[in-house]
């Protein structure tokens, strides 16, 4: 298949790219800088000009999303917004801007937060919280698949993170890269997988 | 207990009205327009000005919140970005702004379209995994408590969705409202009542 894959250049973006190369797909790549193609996901006209480029493709996977980690008591109203934008309405913009474009399957990326928080993690819940519920919804309505993958820490990132996820059992990443070929070359939508 | 209740006047908020002022707690409505006091929960500074008025409450209920209903392919980003603001980014303001003061609890609103999907209501849908993933995450910061009513479509809305909760079994909204009354005299914190 041809896939596009945003957000390439993270550690699980690299790790989606080996795996999907590895079973034989053409991979195109995006993300805002040293990828196939720019793109800034926060921006819905970026997303416009990255379809018209990259043209028809099998299959879109996400990898991308950031949100701000805050203490509850330092968030402003601001980034709580910018959370939102950046992992929420980015994602469902990818799916909106691409159902022109795209024949298979959508693939986006949510997290363990949506079903158990940690501190500073609010912003991030919320915004996996929505994706979850959008993938479920959008389903029912496009004739493309949408899944999402919902993986924990992963043993890679544990270092960067600190004691955060403390007692979080972590994945290799490669665990959740797996299941962006499972929503990829499988037949089910609305799916959430939970890896960890 | 003296609760402020934000969404006063819809199906809900009185029905919430009604029960709570039964058990003989001290009520102060406000919405729109038609109550103790008015805001607008889409307009952060709408917000603070409440809280301003109203001054110190045992518990705040919300029974408020809009986003549009409209067939995926129809939604343009700016919907998408107003039921966001308009259920999901309204509720976590009622809750950031009136850390100061409440004493007790904040209970929110979602609904089953979190779920279980239906057509046209994939921005409901977004909304409300949102603020569930939010009520979850927010329980562990603060030190007030929150939970969520997450009800189905009530017997009383019934006629108005018209087939669109088709085989959804509707209950009565004083149902949705007496988990307003387990949330704000209860202990518990972090959950999503699920009515229905």
């Amino acid at each position: 298949m041809r896939i596009l894959l945003v957000g390439a250049t993270g550690t699980l973006g690299r790790s989606v790219r080996d795996v999907l190369g590895e079973r034989g797909h053409e991979i195109v790549t995006a993300s805002r800088g040293g990828s196939d193609v720019s793109v800034d996901i926060t921006d819905t006209e970026s997303i416009r000009a990255m379809y018209g480029k990259v043209g028809e493709v099998d299959a879109v996977a996400s990898a991308a999303g950031g949100v701000p980690w805050l203490p509850f008591g330092e968030l402003s109203h601001q980034d709580v917004l910018d959370g939102v934008v950046g992992k929420v309405i980015s994602q469902v913009e990818l799916v909106r801007r691409g159902t022109a474009h795209v024949t298979g399957s959508f693939t986006l990326i949510t997290g363990v937060l949506a079903r158990d928080p940690v501190r500073t993690g609010t912003v991030a819940s919320l915004a996996n919280g929505a994706v979850e519920a959008f993938v479920r919804a959008a389903a029912i309505e496009l004739p493309q698949r949408v899944n999402a993958v919902s993986p924990t820490v992963f043993t890679e990132s544990v270092g960067a993170y600190g004691d955060l996820f403390a007692g979080f059992e972590p994945v290799p990443v490669r665990r959740a890269a797996n299941a962006y070929v499972r929503s990829i070359e499988g037949h089910q939508t609305g799916q959430v997988y939970e890896i960890g």
